[in-house]
């Protein structure tokens, strides 16, 4: 292998190829990247558990001299393609031994591994896609992911599920405190689907589409999507199991609605929040910090907290409309609403309650068909 | 105690203060932060086992209705302070036993520890100050405080030494392996001292001055050191011990010299010494990536490394200047050689070497009586 290529195209490539570069891995071999040069495109890949990643370049700055394939350490090689600052970067195969890597008046020397040892990547055949825009990819991921699980006690609820009902596509999130859910229409001659994608996986696949803006080409399988754009086939396993049926989860009737600034109750709510517990985070979906919401008989708003070690605080916040025949409080991870409140677009956001103990939901004008979920916990 | 004061001085004193605040002490006391209220000032004091600080605040911002004293909480304390966007805070003592502060909408309550319990922090005695300039002073800690030692096995090296006689004052920090040193002229009527300051406490001291740029009085007793400016008194223990004798360590004569740039040196280096060995931090006065330097027969400058498992590297680089009899090839740590160029405002720089393990040493034309010193490793 001999080849020649500008440093600023092979860095770029790279970037999306670390997507799915292990850091450590039981197969030593996946924490290298292959390269497979073809005699007029070079392909580059990388591999983990949940994600494999391929680029296909057919750069005009390219030059093949000669074809060929090895596996290189793939943190030490996009180090050095970082740090170096020539224009061009000359990759050749040295007695299929030693990668060398010539730039201006430096040479870098790695140790290959086998390209025959590298396991075989099957991706899903490129057939039937459903054609999506990347920014409403990037939109549902954002107004959902944050609400998986972060522990495995249920592996299903740590992945996104995207459920297609004849053009209805339904996205929902939640750890079983919360749920965050986005519907939207997609292409409503595409066959149904109902898959659940590793939340890890959703946040390397924004990572690595951060500055495409067109459209995406999903591909699916019985366990497998594959994402395609540019020269990028990025693909992620599935998760196995059922996603719960959420739908009778959200209520559809509230007696109260309070309407907030969005920004000021976020900061309302991070500032009485800092008085909660610290340093106990050892379990993170136990001890988030708790504080109250209360509407009183006035139509006006208390947020709250107390910590028998530091002490307690209180605040009032003027709600921009109230709808209430009582007052009432709820107690609720304030993690939980900051995380909700700050998946909104819009400016003014509505609390929707039932009852003390009763999940609540939050909608804004603005974000059509976006809805978050919280369960409050009971008080002592 | 009752007092109001603009949110924005009580900020900008508790960033000061926060300097000589533990975040865990065997003393829980000391995680707070003391306030003192007289009839006409208020006073805060932090103090841990290196640090004490204390600011008088008298601003006319500030209304004390009624004096007295109090300890908090101090990280909770400053950080309701960061988060709050009121222009005014009120803070009052109630019963004793709660500190409670009103800012617009808002009360948080803070439990209170006794004053009574806080211990006394004895200042040196604002008697005979050396008077210096905070730029210089700055420059001093900068340029010297990186090559102190990390680890305990040697106390005293952990700290800078300062050694003033007769209005020369020669700043030196080594952990053994390396020499940093700075001399300067100070006031010649000043008495002669010999001090090592801990260099965690010049860090700490460089971020509460960071802002500050003019002159601050330095106070010496047998093992503190007092510095005083504007509103603030900052007090460090001193280190015990005799700081070793360095002035042999120097060489004076050097068969061998080499001029760089000293951008593009930094460069190379950081580039060819990515590729030494990683993951192996457990001590890292060992585990330091060492790099080769060879200066050739033509006067052309080689860097290389070696790394067994991954490979190796080596870039040429053009001196811009050259005086040797002899080619020589040295191998040093590459963090040393980055972390002493650095240390330059000179754009070029020049090594001056001996022997492949004698010492080396780089001075900067525009940088006055700077010398950084080097020992090499053996090669293998």
């Amino acid at each position: 292998m001999n080849i020649t290529i500008d440093r600023e195209v092979l860095l770029e490539n790279l970037n999306i190829i670390s997507r799915g570069l292990p850091l450590k891995s039981p197969m030593p071999i996946l924490t290298g990247i292959k390269l497979y040069a073809t005699d007029v495109d070079l392909f580059l890949t990388s591999s983990n558990s949940d994600i494999s990643v391929e680029v296909r370049i057919n750069d005009q700055s390219l030059v093949i001299d000669e074809a060929g394939s090895t596996v290189i350490p793939g943190r030490y090689f996009i180090d050095i393609i970082k740090k170096l600052n020539s224009r061009k970067i000359n990759l050749y195969l040295s007695d299929n031994k030693i990668l060398i890597i010539k730039a201006d008046r430096g040479e870098y020397k790695l140790h290959i591994m086998s390209a025959l040892d590298y396991p075989k990547i099957d991706f899903v055949p490129l057939e039937d896609p459903l054609t999506i825009e990347s920014d409403l990819l990037k939109e549902l991921i954002k107004s959902t992911a944050f609400a998986t699980a972060q522990n495995e006690k249920k592996p299903i609820l740590t992945g996104v599920n995207f459920k297609n009902t004849s053009g209805e596509l339904v996205v929902t999130a939640t750890d079983s405190f919360r749920l965050s859910q986005k519907i939207t229409t997609i292409n409503n001659e595409y066959k149904d689907f109902n898959i659940t994608i590793p939340s890890k996986s959703l946040d390397e696949l924004l990572k690595a589409i951060d500055n495409y803006e067109e459209n995406l080409n999903l591909y699916f399988s019985q366990n497998k999507l594959l994402v395609v754009y540019k020269n990028v086939c990025f693909q992620t396993r599935l998760l196995d199991g059922n996603f719960p049926d959420t739908s009778r989860l959200i209520p559809q009737t509230f007696p109260i609605t309070v309407k907030f600034n969005k920004d000021e109750l976020i900061e309302v709510v991070e500032r009485v929040s800092l008085f909660s517990p610290r340093d106990k985070e050892r379990d993170k979906e136990i001890t988030y910090s708790i504080i109250k919401l209360t509407i009183r008989n006035d139509r006006t708003v208390e947020l709250s907290t107390n910590n028998a070690t530091v002490g307690g605080a209180n605040e009032d916040i003027i709600p921009t409309e109230v709808i209430a025949t009582n007052p009432i409080t709820i107690a609720f991870s304030s993690r939980y609403l900051i995380e909700a409140l700050k998946s909104f677009m819009s400016s003014e956001v509505s609390l929707y309650l039932t009852a003390e103990v009763r999940p609540f939901v939050i909608k804004g004008e603005r974000d059509f068909n976006l809805t978050q979920l919280i369960l409050p916990v009971r008080m002592d």
